[in-house]
């Protein structure tokens, strides 16, 4: 995510994510190039270890990128995916991505059939244009916090409403489901600071975001709380410098 | 595209798209639900007209929608897709739906390797992201045209600069070419209007835009220029009410 990094980051993953890590040091033709803080890069992650697929985890110190990272994706974003020495980068291209060219590894986290294949895809068209700009304005700018909060209820009601339960699908943990719950799981930023309450938005949201949080795959890729205070009280203060925080501040979509 | 819908729109295709219209009148599984002027409708039309799946067009009048199409769709927006009863919509997702749905037909639009397939998507991410929502200021916003310009130019450079020749990925028409198409085939808007000239982008794109713009399937569903131009009179003075062009008004995401 950023690409000029915030100060203060936490140097790695703690807590249950630092033991992830520890299993995934071992060269692997898959490379996860990962920032342990960033929702965007948790969603690639939660979606490796549901997957299973085999992969080595490399953080990306913002402030001094391997030579090696930067030569194979020149912006240096994370998530990053380098596979078989070829960089991808984007969050949900790289959940597409595993999917492809894994073909014979289950589980999938799309479904098989292509109607529901579109549905899943218009739904995190959802989440990308509606939830997490109404996320992103309500935790980082100090006005008209009411509206934004609204804005962010009616987006994640409407997402509730095409939720089977437990996940997105019905029984089985996908695509949509990795998609939307980092911002869920982070959502203490803004009930402690910005007046959100998951009761607020339906029954069946706080019924989807607690199967969200308490999914294993979701849980062992969260860090200790106390590191990610510091980079979220930036983020409060909208002195935040990652790419979204640049964009929500000037009014542009989150790149 | 427009939920409420902008007042003067001719009622139906004219020129070459009149005569593809005719040719899809018969009831196919997949229905093709239409607005013949509007450019995210025609990314799903090109795809049809350069897969040769079967499709039954049907034009949507945006002042009296059919009680089956909101039936089905009942937010009403176009290009919509109907298949075996059930609909579906967002025109990237139809893209990607017609290669799933058919997966035995050929030409395709996607390449058929995953990394390949990664490369296209972070490329269709970038038109949604980047080139269309400075094309749409420029087109209507009367302030700041030269940095709206100055954004376009640098968006359709980035482009360029992965264009294999003719077309994105070579000699393949696909899916990159499809998304894009429209926008560069309505660009005498902007040229007649705001200043803008093809060459001042690259040499590239000047190629890569004739590639297009001479394709058949982006020829054949063009109606004639004096029905966009009354359409498109009413995005230069940014009074059109399409839900794209009032998103471009608040400073939101097109949706």
């Amino acid at each position: 995510m950023p690409a000029i990094p915030d100060a203060q980051i936490y140097p790695h993953a703690t807590g249950d994510a630092a033991e992830v890590v520890k299993q995934h040091q071992e060269p692997q033709d898959l490379v996860f190039w990962s920032g342990w803080f960033c929702p965007f890069v948790q969603r690639v992650w939660i979606a490796l270890e549901e997957t299973g697929i085999p992969y080595q985890y490399k953080e990306v110190n913002p402030y001094k990128k391997e030579k090696h990272f930067l030569d194979i994706n020149p912006k240096g974003l994370v998530p990053a995916i380098e596979y078989h020495g070829k960089a991808l980068y984007e969050s949900l291209v790289l959940l597409e991505f595993l999917e492809e060219a894994y073909p014979s590894h289950t589980p999938k986290l799309l479904p098989a059939d292509p109607y529901d294949r579109a549905v899943a895809r218009i739904w995190l068209d959802h989440i990308t244009k509606n939830i997490l700009p109404a996320n992103h304005r309500l935790l980082q700018l100090p006005e008209k916090q009411d509206e934004n909060r609204e804005a962010l209820y009616e987006a994640q009601r409407k997402l509730a409403q095409k939720v089977k339960g437990p996940y997105f699908f019905g029984e089985d943990f996908g695509i949509v489901d990795a998609a939307i719950a980092p911002w869920v799981q982070r959502d203490w930023t803004l009930s402690e600071n910005r007046g959100y309450d998951r009761n607020a938005v339906s029954e069946a949201w706080v019924k989807y975001a607690r199967a969200l949080t308490e999914r294993p795959s979701v849980r062992r890729t969260l860090s200790l709380k106390e590191h990610y205070i510091p980079i979220y009280s930036r983020y409060l203060k909208n002195e935040a410098q990652s790419e979204a925080a640049k964009a929500i501040r000037e009014g542009r979509a989150i790149p």
